[in-house]
């Protein structure tokens, strides 16, 4: 299903600019170098527009609000050009920095994607959440039960928006306007790494760089690979008896490994239909 | 002796927040994890004072001297809700900008615990020091020799300072006006991988936002679990003929499996009395 | 043939203080205190110059262009007591701003070496170059047919700069007035993890910072020991049927196993005689 995003990774080998934060930075340079892209990290507002012209792809990731002028100069720069952009609004609704910064640069800037955890995307949905710093409330987690209602909740904030939306969790949820996409890979351990969130926004980025007029597929695929990938290295560390730091190690070898083969094969995604439930 | 912690993490999943260096500001967020709790990193001014009100506990490095501005209200907004505040003094006594830092938070800001290497805590105690850079200088070395004098210099410390003061070495101190702890964990490897202390000070971070009004208990603790979590991970590394890096996966590996029962076992913990030596 | 700079780093620990990008920070101090050095990444302006006057060596890196005052103002207080200074001219061709940061720091500092990939090298040769981002360009790579005209270009470049050029590559070529030094020690694996271009000029500034006066000779030690450590790295890798990150793991592991002994055993480096090819 997913051949032409590893085939074109491979042969093109493209350029993805990201403007992070600095704790999980490394992890996302390594795992775009991992599936085939390459990253460039330059921050300064001074050069932001001109590598972003110069990159295939641009990835907005607001996790410490660093640099924030080079994303709205980047992203406007990445826009003029047509080249796709994701954003990943870490912590959104847990300061009004965070909203405001959002807000802005939802003013400024089209995006490809937004990829969060269901807290945040709830949180630009609706205006309110309730999660404490940057991971998803316990209260917000995804369940067969609800999963449903945020399924529609995303379809509706991506035609609202105009782009796709992609929620993490236990169950994986990509929609665009029309289409609904669950997948149902990945492992909790996931969740006790730092920077697992961003290394999907990331790994977004590699994707549309490579087919840059499929952010649904592209979104979806990076959300099956990080699940799949999950999977294979928490197998890998419980073999080894390894703890978070193993798993971690793991998880982008994994993504280093993975062919499309082997995705196809062990990705759980299916569309979902409204009447399903 | 410290299942109470251990127990409340789990309950609770506490928020920390770190204001930290960016060398080791990963390493800091996935030892945070790996006990149990929840990392927010957030940095930048606008937000400081928001996030650490959120937050169960505080965490302040001066490893890179970033966004001091935010420890500041950070700080403030912490002593205002009670909430404990960690800091680690990195290299204080390298540069002036250092001490001049490091005299401005205490006067600023009321903290539970200060952690750091020898020479650090000597530079607090006395005004003086030798230490180049970030590491302890080697006449600063704790051995059976000089750990009752340097015992004393904590414990007074920690009462003129009013809060606990805990010493990394080859002997852990864990001091406060009136009870001083040893602890013989922990393997010189640990010196050579960067953020050994950091992780350290992130620990007692976690730690003290599971356990607010037991510092004393919370800084002994860490020592001990950063120990013995140091001797468990050389063990892994020497097995496999690792390095460095083996290493250090090792470490955060074994807090993310440490429970109070192995720690209890294997900690090399007692009060220190005046009298013994 | 690399015995002293073994034997000077394990007797004098030398302070190592680099000014670097917030991507690969970590494991440039992690290389650095793996071979044996005391890494200290102080990066504010506000102590740039105290610190580097106390450390035994700078190293500059280009790679986020974060606290380029303090480049300056760390080179100066360098060149002042005769410290060694290495640059590391990361993505120079890549932006206007990176040209005239580069322009700048070459007119202000002084540099014991400057080590970059050979699309980097050219750039500051020629003025003009194809890199996109941080990587070296295809039609760039370094091949048994081009080596000789890359040669000669690094040594006459060294010349004109009066320090050591040091070209990363498949064929690692070190340069400075009078001689040339050609390593063909790695593996392609080193180009899949961020870091490592970064890390060889850390290690370049460890070795300086035990033989000050021996540039060439530490350029040179540091290319072969990368490439070594890539090799042996590569290796256990392999025989772990590990991906990218268990590879980045042994890379650092390999440097801290690394012996005098060993690297001579290993390196496949010759001097380059102009008649040769």
């Amino acid at each position: 299903m997913w051949e032409e995003i590893f085939e074109r990774l491979e042969q093109t080998s493209p350029t993805i600019h990201c403007i992070t934060n600095f704790v999980t930075v490394n992890d996302c340079a390594n795992i775009i170098l991992a599936c085939g892209g390459r990253p460039t990290m330059a921050h300064h507002p001074g050069e932001a527009a001109q590598i972003a012209a110069k990159s295939r792809a641009l990835v907005l990731n607001m996790g410490t609000l660093h640099d924030t002028d080079s994303m709205f100069l980047a992203g406007r720069a990445s826009n003029e050009l047509g080249h796709p952009v994701v954003l990943d609004p870490v912590g959104v609704g847990g300061s009004d920095l965070r909203q405001q910064t959002f807000r802005s640069l939802a003013e400024t800037v089209r995006f490809s994607v937004i990829r969060g955890n269901v807290s945040e995307i709830k949180f630009i949905a609706t205006g309110a959440g309730t999660a404490v710093g940057v991971d998803a409330a316990e209260e917000d987690r995804i369940t067969e039960g609800n999963v449903s209602e945020l399924a529609k909740m995303a379809r509706d904030l991506a035609g609202r928006l105009a782009c796709v939306i992609a929620i993490s969790g236990p169950i994986d949820i990509v929609a665009d306007r029309d289409r609904v996409f669950l997948v149902r890979n990945g492992h909790p351990i996931m969740a006790k790494v730092t920077g697992s969130g961003c290394m999907s926004t990331a790994l977004i980025g590699a994707f549309l760089g490579a087919c840059p007029e499929k952010p649904f597929e592209a979104a979806a695929a990076a959300a099956a690979a990080m699940g799949v990938c999950g999977e294979l290295a928490f197998a890998k560390t419980k073999e080894q008896q390894g703890g978070t730091m193993t798993f971690r190690m793991h998880l982008i070898d994994q993504v280093s490994l993975l062919t499309a083969e082997r995705l196809n094969r062990l990705a759980r995604a299916e569309a979902w239909k409204p009447d399903m439930n």
